[in-house]
């Protein structure tokens, strides 16, 4: 009998959230009924709208339930199969959890779906064709709506989401410009992923400093953002902003851990007639074939570039969860849980 | 020779706009050239753009130039004419200024236009069937795309834009709260304009105050916000939006003299994917006509309700200006210039 090893989200965060949140559980697989499906996880996917969902407030989505599996989304390898469309051997994607398998009623819509690996790496399924490249496409073409010479900023702009975005936009004509965390991530952005600049957000800590710097880096201000990140960076960036600019928020990573932070340039919402959208990619799902389709080309064809950081066991995930949340990881942080 | 008196932009506000900005001239009105209007000004329109066109800072319009005279829409009547489409006794609406007259060179595109006094009185091109009106229908239609059923919210409610607002929104079938200040603006609000419910803002001065009786006057929560005010009133309101409510920035009234507020609740626009988006009315003058023709059918069947403040002569200009940006008017703010 195959051990499954699961981590349960035991309390929720005061403050900052801590591995003391998490717990390791061991649980026998059950056997399974009609229609479901045992898939041994390959990857778990950490992404950063996990931390609202430990909260108990309202958030984004719906509180993750205490004593239960953390939400997560997966990659792994059909075991045993009880259902007609999946063969054991199959590569699939679904919303595994953080645990080394998962039991899963295959009919309902959206749990489980098969994908090829013969051309894309199953990780990639997690990020660049997975929810954080449909999440870059989504708010860049449905609320950004770069034109060819336009100048589009990426906050986070090294991690899964924002370098999908950067590349799209690039893709598309426009001057692209991305913020990161230091050096080594903004020379990446840059040289490996081709933005025309890069700030660092860790060298210009004060917002004279950063706005100085995006000055120089947006000769002919900002027409489009893409935020993952909030605060005063957002901030900075807001007072870039050219008339009717189109703000995709994605994330607001700067206030997860405890206050969220105030929008001090406001004003500017209608000193330049901006448009300032909120979107959860879960919640288009009719636009994701769309998406999935140009990723997945772009991808293929060795035209989208991405990265990972890959820990190894799901006894590592809390950590590297709470890494990401510090900007820690580098490029698309992956869980590995077998082979 | 008939003298024109003007008011003057003599310095810019240092915090809040004082009298003192303003000075009186008087001048001699030139003769006329070809193609120019000189027109009797009968109303001056007082409106919340103006105290940002006195700042020397971006704002969402162009700065009034120091020494000129201060900008203003009116409704006044030819009195002399050198062009073909005006004659003398012609009622006309333009942007005359705070002065008694103007000389128009007429030939420019949307300077001025005849309009018909027969069903609809002239201070209304200033006001319901003017620039007011159209910022309402327009941040309305365009931005909070009211669905019947659904719920809106309109601050300065009793004011020359909210009052249209609400109007036109109960029109489309929503439930219409307003928020205004003291108990007779309140009162005017329900009674004579038909909102369903206006709260008081002044009996309510702390936010969780004003956030309960928010709650209590939209129980199934916020789909539109028609926003005049920003600052804590529109914070509060953010509170209380559902998913997917659409926010038009009209003004921001409140940050206008001195440092601008900073929007606490930023964090709904992720929480609710909200979308709020800023707006000028005199830049979709592609839409006026539409608006128009709605809202000067409404006014003249007796089917939009307005009120007006009028003050008398162009030397109350400066101080009726000041009481409209701490909500001393009531209704639409007109001067009075001549019979």
């Amino acid at each position: 009998m195959t051990v499954n090893k699961q981590i349960i989200l035991d309390s929720r965060p005061e403050g900052a959230a801590s591995t003391k949140n998490f717990v390791l559980r061991e649980q026998a697989i059950p056997d399974l009924r009609d229609g479901q499906v045992l898939v041994r996880h390959l990857f778990l996917s950490l992404d950063p709208y996990m931390r609202g969902r430990m909260n108990a407030g309202k958030s984004y989505a719906q509180a993750q339930a205490l004593g239960e599996v953390m939400i997560g989304g997966t990659v792994g390898v059909v075991e045993a199969s009880n259902h007609a469309r999946f063969k054991v051997g199959d590569t699939v994607v679904g919303m595994g959890g953080w645990q080394t398998h998962s039991v899963v009623d295959a009919d309902a819509p959206g749990m489980l779906r098969t994908v090829s690996t013969a051309h894309i790496p199953a990780s990639a399924y997690l990020g660049a064709v997975g929810m954080p490249g449909v999440t870059a496409w989504m708010g860049l073409t449905q609320i950004c709506e770069p034109k060819s010479g336009e100048t589009v900023v990426v906050t986070a702009a090294s991690g899964a989401v924002g370098s999908v975005v950067g590349q799209l936009a690039k893709a598309r004509g426009c001057r692209v410009v991305g913020i990161a965390g230091g050096e080594e991530k903004c020379a990446y952005v840059t040289d490996t992923l081709g933005f025309d600049a890069c700030i660092d957000y860790k060298a210009n800590a004060d917002s004279k400093s950063l706005y100085g710097a995006l000055k120089a880096a947006t000769p002919d201000g900002v027409d489009g953002l893409f935020e993952n990140v909030g605060g005063p960076i957002m901030d900075t960036v807001l007072a870039r902003t050219n008339p009717f600019a189109r703000i995709a928020v994605c994330g607001l990573i700067a206030g997860y851990d405890g206050a969220p932070h105030p929008m001090e340039n406001a004003a500017m919402i209608l000193v330049n007639r901006l448009k300032i959208q909120g979107f959860i990619v879960s919640e288009r799902m009719d636009l994701w074939p769309q998406a999935l389709g140009e990723l997945g080309e772009l991808v293929a064809g060795g035209k989208l570039t991405y990265r990972e950081t890959i820990a190894t066991g799901l006894e590592s995930a809390p950590e590297a969860f709470l890494g990401l949340l510090k900007g820690k990881n580098f490029g698309k942080q992956l869980v590995k849980l077998s082979d």
